[in-house]
């Protein structure tokens, strides 16, 4: 079976020694009551659930797959039921979850620590309590208090599940379009029909209940994305006194046969006439649902990293016990016929390529994190919104670039295998068909793009950026430590800046230059970002005993040599410009093809 | 179903524009026989073949797969055995084949353009006739005549088919640590027996007979690689009149269950004192392997070139059909509620990237082919020894880079869809996880890069590299097209000659330096060889009238400029070197994981 030993003392060192969070805690009344022992132990009890609970139903949630049995009826695969109440009933879902309404109130700075676990152990089952999440942040933002009232607690607890319905089958970057109608029925709710594809735990057997946040048009709404309204539509209707009545008319039509999280179930739902209430004002739907995207946009780097930490211990324990050939340095193993392959130069490389970004993905996580928490909990309202900009700015990078690089790590770990990684027996290639996922979903990896260069960076002519860039400077110039990343971070910080003024002062003659840079302008952006996250790790590590810290060091100075140089080319495929896409005549594109 | 329109207007440029086959094969009193007439004829014919007999099958093979039976009974997917009869009848197995044994004797410059149709259509049919190829190779090359003349005619006519039987369980790279025995059997016969497995078309359903090519020792072999001996071992015993005899004892245990490819049965083949012939010397095995291994990998860039078209094709179909935004420039389709996607920059790059790729494997390859002719056909010794130091530069280039190059294409034109691109309906997914297996098959790629760097760059310090480097200049300066390819090719040679002197020169000093730097050099000449083939290809077209011809030099401009800057990246990777990787403990690698 899969190896998976959660990866505490990163976690730890990421806390403790990275972003120094009980001084950050501390500083912070809403949060002055978190504390380290605790924070161990939540991470300490997850780790074996993760391990013993989650890991263990991986590839035989692959294997089976949710299931479609007809009149709307899915089942997940065997043994997911009993986790999902294990870890609803250990109160995993209401960790971050308000306390008023019986969340736990932890910030995205422990909670996040415990998803990279979930999603590691098991993609598919993460999704799970993952949208419940979301769904409950989403109301927490824009629901009534009889709402929160009657779903929050519920919710958290486990009892029942949340979804968040957007796409249909004709619109899904595009949620102007959408045709899904919400009627009013004449009291305070609304009939709402239409279809909605791609909805991930849209259906199962795991809650008691499943609370649908479904994006809708009300009958007299603008056109566009401005006339968009969010409902809550209940499976089933809920009682004054929070027990459960009448089933809702909507249901499952089917299930999305994929190329990998195939234990977690994608449906099609059709609503027809289902009641349903408006959350928010009317028309703003959009932007209550960009709550909960936004979450799980960082959320889906989560995903990329758990990939990426699954396959990197995976395919270390493969080579470290694979035998083939012999060391280029001198023979290791003289009793046995070969050397294991970790002595490889080559397998090194992967390997290390895949700790880059698992290293590099969880301490940006963490920070994007700690914006998300000054943004939450900040008593200072400056610094909540200097957070929330930083959020803004960062958000589409943690969701693309962890995600892209997460791809390209689970590629390069199911190589260390060779033959073996690409049988179905050693786990290796479901790593990367599961991971694929998350460069698609909750906004494919190019819109991220065009969200950053065209909304974070265009609309406000950088300054979101220069003061990030403003901050990695300050940030390198304080450091104690004598390490290559110093430079490096300032040289990428530099091709970042001139790189942008140079698409900015492009923007202006070139209409496509957004859409045809954005994609290499966020892998730059990306690179910068990691080797900030290096030198913040460096700057922790630097003056400590021990493999661990000085390990650290290494793996910046490799990341510097053999993984950064790659910024460069990004940043002079944006120099080029849109002007070589956009010269090809419509017809081009439909040679042999129709 | 998947579109696929066999390029035949682009394997027609790359026949009569870029490489003048003609005149070629006019000059070579060996194909002077081949004519351009004949040869369109062939791809005509293999093009409706590919479109409407093979392309059928691609996902239904998929979704039914090879089955295992139990009692080494193994099936291929429902019509396979219909589609390789019409295809064995066809003659196209013989096509390359010698005409003193049945073969039709056409150069490998056309063998391979059918063969990327094949490969198009349905990667898991083409392995079936391509191991059969493959085998026959290498039974032209070392079998004795009695041999060739028993089983190369029906292996042509497809009555037999072939397998290469390499790899067992504990040994892969490294064959010389292979267990399974040949014992003489006191006539000229030996008694084979061992396991071997990932053994492609090691039993199937599609002939009535199969003839195993199995690497195994001899009792008194040398240790090593030195020891390897080379048997036919056929699965019905062949009488002295060519009719079939009793069973021999041999069988597949089991087929394995992979990410893709699904319709390919992967056999794990037990050989139980099972009857084989010594074929050429003892001891010479590997040498004679490799004959087909060359030839192989080869064809695997063809199976990445297969793996881009078709997946190229379909992407640009469903650009052009999915209304999603609008377009950055203007509204394109007023009409309708969203503007067609191919509107959208960033969906035409990531088409753009797969049709470079497509464009430039396919001249790369057929680059190849023409030095393989050379080598097999040219009347001149120099000139064959020439072309055959080119191909051993190239081959593992033409393996491993186009193969890595096909899966980045195939996933971006996955991501063109959006979340349609991640379920099974649509296909896309299927190619991603059927050319995957092309990066590992054949020699990983990360020994293709070995075999680049040590065997054919450090081992003659440069030689074929400078010969291949004159050539590349000595081309863009007879350039008659005004184009900014020839600087870039210029600049990228100039790049890699310094790159591997500065290579060669730290070999001497760090002795993991190729194993740590070979896959970044590889992937650095890769894109040299690419802009030259963009420069032959800019050369031929720039003095023609008509969209095709100025779409050429529009796509070497995006190529120059937002594809070819990867280069220096790899460059700056390689300059780095390898004492990043290995400064690391063993234990580094052993954290968390044992």
């Amino acid at each position: 079976m899969a190896v998976y030993n959660p990866p505490l003392d990163d976690m730890r060192f990421m806390l403790n020694d990275v972003f120094n969070v009980e001084t950050f805690w501390q500083s912070n009344e809403k949060l002055a009551h978190v504390d380290m022992d605790t924070v161990n132990m939540i991470l300490e009890e997850m780790a074996k659930l993760a391990k013993n609970v989650l890991l263990p139903l991986n590839r035989s949630g692959d294997e089976e797959g949710a299931q479609y049995h007809g009149d709307g009826v899915v089942t997940t695969p065997s043994g997911f039921k009993e986790a999902f109440e294990q870890y609803a009933e250990s109160g995993w879902i209401g960790l971050g979850g308000d306390p008023e309404y019986g969340g736990q109130g932890f910030p995205k700075m422990v909670t996040m620590l415990a998803e990279e676990m979930v999603f590691t152990a098991n993609q598919s089952f993460a999704l799970y309590p993952n949208l419940s999440v979301g769904a409950t942040l989403c109301l927490l933002a824009s629901a009534s208090e009889e709402q929160k009232q009657t779903y929050l607690e519920k919710m958290y607890a486990g009892e029942w599940a949340g979804t968040m319905c957007l796409t249909e089958p004709h619109a899904g970057t595009d949620l102007g379009i959408i045709k899904t109608k919400a009627v009013p029925n004449g009291d305070d709710s609304y009939a709402i029909s239409g279809t909605k594809i791609f909805i991930t735990g849209g259906e199962h057997d795991l809650t008691d209940n499943i609370i649908h946040l479904v994006l809708a048009k009300t009958p007299d709404a603008p056109a566009g994305s401005k006339g968009i309204s969010l409902f809550l539509v209940p499976k089933f209707l809920v009682n004054a006194d929070g027990s459960l009545g009448a089933r809702n008319t909507l249901a499952a039509g089917s299930i999305e046969h994929k190329m990998g999280i195939k234990g977690s179930a994608t449906c099609v739902m059709n609503f027809d006439g289902a009641k349903g209430w408006l959350v928010g004002a009317e028309n703003t739907g959009l932007a209550s649902m960009f709550v909960m995207m936004n979450y799980e946009r960082v959320t889906m780097g989560l995903q990329g990293l758990g990939g990426t930490e699954l396959a990197y211990q995976n395919a270390a324990a493969y080579a470290l016990d694979r035998g083939q050939g012999r060391s280029d340095t001198q023979i290791q193993s003289p009793e046995k016929p070969a050397d294991s392959i970790i002595h490889h130069a080559d397998v090194r490389r992967m390997l290390l390529n895949a700790r880059v970004n698992a290293e590099a993905s969880r301490c940006f996580a963490m920070y994007v994190a700690k914006q998300l928490d000054e943004s939450k909990f900040s008593v200072d309202a400056d610094n909540a919104q200097a957070a929330e900009a930083r959020v803004a700015l960062l958000t589409p990078i943690a969701k693309a670039f962890l995600t892209d690089k997460a791809l390209e790590a689970t590629i390069d770990c199911q190589q260390v295998f060779g033959g073996h990684g690409y049988v179905r027996e050693w786990g290796m290639e479901q790593i990367v068909r599961d991971t694929r996922i998350a460069q698609i979903y909750e906004g494919a990896n190019g819109i991220q793009a065009l969200d950053l260069l065209g909304r974070k960076i265009a609309r406000n002519q950088g300054k979101y950026l220069q003061n990030f860039l403003a901050e990695i400077r300050d940030f390198v110039a304080n450091m104690l430590a004598n390490h290559e990343i110093k430079q490096a971070t300032l040289d990428a910080a530099a091709t970042i800046e001139e790189l942008t003024t140079t698409v900015l002062a492009n923007i202006s003659t070139r209409k496509s230059e957004i859409n045809g840079c954005a994609v290499d302008y966020l892998h730059a952006m990306g690179y910068l970002c990691y080797a900030f996250m290096f030198a913040m790790m460096v700057e922790a590590a630097h003056d400590k005993e021990g493999a661990f810290y000085s390990n650290k060091l290494k793996l910046a100075t490799y990341f510097v040599g053999r993984i950064l140089p790659r910024l460069h080319a990004h940043a002079d495929m944006v120099k080029t410009g849109s002007d070589p896409i956009m010269d090809f005549d419509l017809s081009y594109f439909s040679e042999n093809v129709s």
